[in-house]
């Protein structure tokens, strides 16, 4: 499936994290989250999606990622198998992670 | 339309505002971003979606918004029904706007 939906009542938890960075290092950090993802955090318990965003300004990269429960994230963020990529994330960027639920969607 | 759809090849910005405010305001800017999305934010040219979270810690409120272009975002920033809004917005609390292309969508 190449597309994630968002909406007020799914049973997800929503990540936003938004990591600054170098704009030399922006490629290398989309790179390496697209990794751990694919390598790591999309076969653990309760993963949903993950959808990898860059600033058109270079300086940011931005990760919005629905997990099934706030349990199910914090287990990862302990798990053997994401701590390095935890880490080498947090070596190219500054993290700001923000974990919400969703109020409400808007369309014309 | 009660959902909105992240797609790596949609023709679409991506705006991602964090605001930070204090835990006593969080639901009144929630409120307010409903307002301003429903009375102006929805009738402007360009305009997609938006998508109001708010942090289960009580300290953050985040819009993540569509628009067809980045002169679209920018022509609803100048466009005077948006101004009070926007000034209101950032009155209660200090906005971080990202303005962002998605680079990849992941599933399990």
């Amino acid at each position: 499936m190449s597309e994630s939906i968002i909406r007020a009542d799914a049973p997800v938890v929503t990540l936003i994290n938004v990591f600054t960075v170098d704009r030399a290092d922006q490629q290398r950090l989309v790179e390496l989250w697209q990794r751990a993802t694919d390598e790591v955090m999309r076969h653990l318990p309760g993963f949903v999606s993950a959808n990898v965003h860059r600033s058109l300004d270079g300086t940011k990269v931005v990760n919005y990622a629905q997990w099934e429960s706030q349990d199910a994230f914090t287990a990862m963020l302990r798990h053997p198998d994401a701590r390095p990529y935890l880490t080498e994330l947090g070596e190219i960027g500054t993290p700001a992670p923000v974990l919400c639920e969703v109020v409400s969607v808007h369309h014309i």
